[in-house]
């Protein structure tokens, strides 16, 4: 099944047939991912070929949302292996485009003044873009490229990247895009951690040591659920069990609007979430839980 | 004929049509433009007209181009006269949303990191982004949306507002936007004003002071024609035609590469252009004009 799926190199290639699909009145979906499939990515592709008559999925590691210093030269490629898991998974066409059928053979630094990029906004200010600064204008900008080069009906990404998905959500409306950005449930190990590529590049007891994020973000759902709103609380409960694993340094803990992403000082009628970022060793890894809503008495 | 053309508000009005019309194998010409349309917009409409199946023009005064004590409360307005005009000129159906359809309910100000924008970098810095600080983000970030909205194949731009083709034919390419950027040639009055919506705003003295823009962008491509290379040289001939006109304040006048639009000293190989901005009474007014090539001896 391997050759059944098609590899479109450039925009223009894969536009072309985007447009063929459109124009024999198929729903075209779309998949962007940075390769090293797993389980994660394969629920998004299963979804999106529920849903639409056409599956593209993009696998292109986007040094734009990469910074000086992080891990662009070590995250993980396998592109042979992407293609079966992909063809197996059911997809139509992979798009596969190298640096240069992106970014031209110019600068690919998006503050040089050397090239457009579009900007997120405050929405990327917060969280992971504090730690990570221009990460999401680097993503913002390579989703705008893909929607360009796929002209999708739809975008499928996952809760995962919780505030990756907001900020793309805002842009497609924003901009008026004309593509439904589609978030799908955090697919998890048996264990909870939450599946990312990065997790290849942790040691076995790093391994180990990572499945305290998802317990913590259970911990801090639990109490809420049981009828806790002071975020305060929630968080210090959270820190507690964060603090048995001396190999996980948090970067950050907080508690939001799950649309706005305005960090909350107590649960009420807005839908809330949990987000997590933390290093374990040299790898850094996010997580995200939702918290019931909890009815004011 | 007026009634014939199609007046859509909402972006996923005119995206339907379009997606319709492609789908019937029809190319499709947008003509973007903030309306109080004249011969200039018009000779735009019979291009889109001459190669495209089908024609959308957008009318649409966008806030977030406009400076604070910019010209958007008096910009001229008239969309039943415009509507008029681009049925006798053979247009497909006209986009005319309103400020909420495009930028929702919240605020315009693309600095208040409350949405998207798309930036330029430093094309969209120099000249009228220098003066107008914004004022191509702005651009860029409409011009964005209405490809999002009208979804082209080809897009119609006139080379009056120079340094604007330059900065939308950036973006379109370098987002993979798909959509073929047309400069079309400046359209102007017998006298060679140049034509504009804002030469309404003028008195009749600064109606025919307006002029010297024009004859000072003549005499100098007619040294670069006689083979003059040094741009000082050039630049002094023009002062001394501008000097003559005591009711227009030039802002710029510069000798600039046609790609990059960065100073040149002298002319060489590359395609060069002369721009040049001015302020006559409370209306600003821009032009510009081609210098042939010169060849090296």
């Amino acid at each position: 099944m391997v050759d059944e799926a098609l590899v479109a190199r450039t925009p223009d290639e894969i536009r072309a047939l985007s447009y063929e699909w459109r124009a024999a009145g198929k729903t075209v979906g779309l998949v962007p991912t940075m390769g090293a499939l797993h389980e994660g990515h394969l629920s998004l592709v299963r979804k999106a070929r529920s849903e639409c008559g056409k599956v593209i999925v993009s696998v292109f590691v986007n040094p734009t949302q990469f910074g000086a210093g992080e891990d662009f030269d070590t995250y993980p490629r396998n592109l042979e292996n992407d293609r079966e898991l992909l063809s197996e998974a059911g997809c139509d066409a992979i798009f596969a485009p190298g640096v240069a059928e992106m970014y031209g053979e110019g600068s690919t630094d998006l503050s040089s003044g050397e090239r457009t990029f579009v900007e997120a906004g405050r929405l990327g200010d917060v969280f992971e873009g504090k730690d990570r600064p221009g990460h999401f204008r680097g993503v913002a900008t390579v989703v705008a490229m893909l929607m360009g080069a796929a002209v999708p009906h739809r975008a499928y990404f996952g809760e995962k990247d919780f505030q990756q998905l907001k900020v793309i959500g805002r842009m497609a409306r924003e901009l008026h895009m004309g593509v439904e950005i589609v978030g799908c449930p955090t697919v998890r190990e048996s264990d909870g951690l939450a599946m990312s590529s990065r997790n290849a590049n942790l040691g076995s007891e790093e391994r180990e040591a990572a499945t305290v994020l998802h317990r913590s973000l259970e911990a801090g759902a639990k109490l809420a659920a049981d009828g806790e709103k002071d975020v305060s609380t929630i968080l210090r409960r959270m820190r507690g069990v964060l603090d048995g694993e001396p190999l996980v340094e948090p970067k950050y803990v907080a508690v939001v609007d799950a649309e706005t992403l305005e960090a909350l000082e107590s649960l009420g009628e807005r839908s809330a979430r949990i987000l997590i970022a933390a290093r374990v060793g040299s790898v850094r890894l996010i997580d995200n839980i939702a918290l019931p809503f909890v009815r004011s008495e």
